[in-house]
C-alpha cells in the first residue's frame, strides 16, 4: 500500500444493556435500554458512517458471568452482559441503512457447527456487499459450555484446538468449495452454476465432520475479515496464524506494553509465513471528550459517580475466572503477595495510580483508569501517540451510547482528519479492500492453502 | 374470537435463485437473481404489507438435492435451491422497513444447538416486536446430515424424536427460564433484573444437554408462532402436538384431500388436549392472475414454455428420496404397477389430467398442474372455496417475484377484501395476536407446561 498508514476506527458495542462501563445504563442520555429495538442500532450505524468509522464491532458472550461471589446474581441485577441477544441479527438492518460501514461480530467456536456458521458468514457478507468481519472467540465462561452440551467448558488448550479445526472447516467451505468461475448466471442457456466447479470438502477431524459443499456461492470477501483478541500464549499464536485484525486490551497508561504485544504477535506471524503488513492491531479505549478539558473532567466525574464497582468486579471476576468478591474490600494491597488471585490483583496494582491503598480503592481506580478524558485535541494527541507507537486502530468503548461516539465523531475525528490520520471518505470495495487494499485473504494466509 | 374467520395470506419464498417453479429465474421480469441483495427483499416486504398479507414465509434446506440421476448436477445447473443462503438474516432489514408484516422462517432441528437457536428466536422476536414465526423442520436431505456431523441423515423416527426434545429445550428456555416479572428496568435503584426470577433449566436428555438460563429476556411472543409442515404419520402427530400453523401441500385439484388432512390433524390435536381453534391450516397455491382469464392463460402458457422439467424432477426426486431420473421418459404410465417408486409415481398419476400417457407427459402435467390460473375473480373464487372447506390460509408460491405477488395483491386481494374475507388493515400486537388474538401460546399447548 502506498498511501500513508491511517488510524482505523471501530465503535465497540454489544447487544445487551451494559457492556464495559458498568452502571451507566440508568442515565437519561444513553439508549442502552433500547437494545432490543432496531432503531438505536440503525441510528448508530448512520452516525458512524458519517464520521468515516471503519466498523461497528459487536462483542458477545454466550453464558453468564457467575464467578463473583460464586454466582450470577450481581451480573443479572446490573444487566452486566445479561440479558444478551444475538449480535449478527442486528447487522442486516444497519447494513441496509448504510453503504460503507463495516460490521464485525463475535461468534464463539462453541456455539454453532461450522457448516451452519459458514452459511451465516456468507449470507451476511453477500447482504452487506462484503462489509463483514468475524471476531473469532473460544469462550471463557463455564456456563457457556454447560449450556451448549459440552458438560462444562472445554480446557483452554482444547478450545484452541477446536478453534483451529473450526477455522479449517470454515476455510474449506468458504475458500475451497466453490471455484472462482463456478457461478455462470447464464440466462440464455438457463445454467446458473457449473457442477464440475463445486466440490465437497469431506472433512473428518477430531471435533468436526462435514461433507459439504458449502451451500452459499462465494461472497465478495469469501472469508470475511478475521478479528481475534486472544492474549494468552495460545491466543497470541492463534492470532498470529489466523487473525488479520487483533484486538488488544492494554491498560491505557501502558503504551509500551501494547507496543510489545504488537511486536510479539508480528514476530509469531512471521513464523507462520505471514508478512507484517498482513496484520492490524486495535487498542480498546474509552474516550470522554469535552469542548474543553474542564468540561470533559466534569463529564468524567459524573460517570465515576455512577459507575458500579460491583458490576465491574463481576465482569472482571468472570473474565479471569476468579472470585474477586471473596476479597475483603478493606484489605490493604501490600498483603496480596502469595495468593491464588495474585496474578489478577497484581495486574490491577501495577496499573493503579500511586497511593491506592485498599482493594476497594484499587477496584475504583481500575474503573476510573479506563477513561481517556480530555478536550478533543488532547484525546486526538493520545490516539496519535498510540498510532506512532505501532497500534493501527482503536475499538472505542462507550460510556453512554450513542453520546460517547457522537462526541468523538464531532470533536476528535475532524482533528485527526486534519492531521491526515483518519480517512475523509471511504475507498471503494469490501471491508478488506478498505483496510488492506485487497478483497480476499492474501496467498500467505493459511486459508489460501484450501483454495483450488 | 368473535370476528368472522378470515383468510390468512402468506407469501412463500426462499433465500435462493429458484424455489418451486423451476426454470423461470432466467426471465427479465423476476428478481430471483438479486437474492443476495437486501433491496428486493425489503421491496417485497413493503408490497406485502401494503396488501395486508399476514407474513412472508421463508423456506430453507441445508443440503443438496442429489437423488436425481444419483447426483446434485441438475440442481446446481438449474439453481434449484442451491446456492441457498440463511433465511433468518433477511428478516431484520425487512422488519425495519415494515410495521405489521410477520416473518416465518425455516430452521431445521439438525442445524443449530437449541441453546444457540433459542437466542436467535428471541432476538428476532424482540427486533420485530413479536412478528416472528418459526417453521420447524427435521430435514430430509441426506447431504444435510452428512455436512452437519451426523454421519448421514438420522432416521425419520430419530429425527422426530430429536425434534420433540429440541422443542422441549426451546420451551424450557423461552417459557420457563425467565419469570414474567423478572425484568425490572429500575433506573432509580440501578436494578435491571431480579436474579431470583431467572432459572437454569438443567436439561439432560437423549440428544441435548443445556444448563441455561436463557440468555435473552422474554420477547413479545416468548415462543414465536410455530409453523410445521409434516405430512407423514410422525409429521402429523408432531404438528398436532406442537404446531399452531400447519402448512399442507395437496394437489390443488384435490380440495377434498386437503379437508381430510385438516380434519385428521385437528383430531390428533384433540388427543394432545388442544382445541380446534388452536390450529390454522395453510395450503400452498401458485396463482397466475390476469386482468382476464385469457390474459392469465397467456401468461401461464409462457411460464409453461419456460418451466424446467429437469429441475422439477430433481426437486421431486430429492424431496421423496427416489431417483426419478432412472425412469425412461417415454415409458408408458400403465407399466408402473409394481415398482419401488410406485408410490411417488402413483401420486403423480392420480392427480394428472386424463390422457397423460408417458412419464415425460406426467412430469410436465405435474408442473402445469401447480398453477392456479384465471382472472382475479376466478382465483378469488377458488380461494374462497378452499376456505369454506376448512383451510384457513394460503402460502402463495411465486412464478416470478415480486410480480406474482403484485398481481395477486392488486387483483385478488381487493376482491377478497370486498367479500369480507381478507383483512383491510392489521390488528395491533404480535403476529400471534394478529392470527390467534393472543400474544402467547395458550395454556393447552405443551409449551405452557414448562412455565413457572
Amino acid at each position: 500500500m502506498t498511501e500513508p498508514r491511517r488510524i482505523l476506527l471501530n465503535a465497540f458495542s454489544m447487544n445487551c444493556v451494559s457492556h464495559i462501563q458498568q452502571g451507566l445504563w440508568v442515565r437519561d442520555d444513553t439508549r442502552q435500554l433500547e437494545y432490543t429495538s432496531l432503531d438505536p442500532w440503525v441510528d448508530l450505524a448512520k452516525i458512524l458512517e458519517r464520521a468515516c468509522f471503519d466498523a461497528l464491532f459487536l462483542a458477545d458472550v454466550i453464558g453468564l458471568y457467575d464467578a463473583y461471589h460464586g454466582g450470577p446474581e450481581t451480573s443479572i441485577r446490573e444487566g452486566m452482559q445479561v440479558p444478551v441477544n444475538d449480535p449478527a441479527l442486528l447487522i442486516p438492518a444497519m447494513a441496509h441503512a448504510t453503504e460503507h460501514l463495516g460490521f464485525a461480530f463475535t461468534s464463539s467456536v462453541l456455539q454453532t457447527h461450522p457448516f451452519t456458521f459458514s452459511r451465516q458468514l456468507s449470507t451476511l457478507d453477500h447482504l452487506t456487499r462484503g462489509r463483514i468481519a468475524w471476531n473469532i472467540v473460544t469462550s471463557y465462561l463455564p456456563n457457556a459450555g454447560a449450556s451448549l452440551g459440552y458438560g462444562g467448558l472445554p480446557s483452554h488448550a482444547e478450545r484452541y484446538e477446536r478453534a483451529d479445526e473450526y477455522l479449517e472447516v470454515t476455510y474449506k467451505l468458504l475458500e475451497g468449495s466453490w471455484e472462482e468461475d463456478a457461478v455462470l448466471r447464464d440466462t440464455a442457456r438457463g445454467i446458473y452454476a457449473d457442477p464440475a466447479k463445486i466440490h465437497k470438502i469431506h472433512h473428518k477431524g477430531r471435533f468436526y465432520e462435514c461433507e459439504g459443499p458449502h451451500l452459499s456461492e462465494p461472497s465478495p470477501q469469501r472469508t470475511p475479515l478475521l478479528f481475534q483478541a486472544g492474549s494468552s500464549e495460545h491466543g497470541r499464536d492463534f492470532a498470529a496464524k489466523h487473525a488479520e485484525c487483533v484486538f488488544i486490551v492494554t491498560n491505557r497508561r501502558r503504551l509500551k506494553s501494547a507496543a510489545n504485544i504488537v511486536e510479539d504477535i508480528r514476530r509469531r506471524a512471521a513464523r507462520h509465513g505471514r508478512a507484517p503488513e498482513d496484520l492490524r492491531f486495535f487498542q480498546g479505549l474509552s474516550p470522554v471528550v469535552g469542548g474543553t478539558e474542564t468540561e470533559a473532567r466534569a463529564k468524567e466525574a459524573e460517570f465515576l459517580e455512577q459507575l458500579s464497582t460491583e458490576a465491574s468486579l463481576a465482569h472482571l471476576s468472570g473474565s479471569v475466572g476468579v472470585d474477586l468478591g471473596a476479597i475483603d474490600p478493606d484489605r490493604p494491597l501490600e498483603t496480596f503477595d502469595s495468593e491464588a488471585m495474585q496474578g489478577v490483583v497484581k495486574g490491577l496494582i501495577e496499573s493503579a495510580p500511586a497511593g491506592t491503598r485498599t482493594f476497594r480503592d484499587l477496584a475504583r481506580a481500575n474503573m476510573a483508569g479506563q477513561f481517556l478524558t480530555g478536550s478533543a485535541e488532547q484525546v486526538a494527541d493520545v490516539l496519535q501517540s498510540w498510532h506512532e507507537a505501532g497500534v493501527d486502530g482503536f475499538n472505542l468503548v462507550y460510556a453512554v451510547t450513542p453520546g460517547s461516539f457522537v462526541d468523538f465523531a464531532e470533536g476528535v475525528v475532524p482533528i485527526l482528519q486534519q492531521r491526515g490520520l483518519v480517512q475523509r471518505g471511504y475507498r471503494p470495495g469490501t471491508l478488506r479492500d478498505k483496510v488492506f487494499g485487497a478483497p480476499r485473504l492474501p496467498a500467505r494466509h493459511p486459508a489460501a492453502g484450501f483454495r483450488r
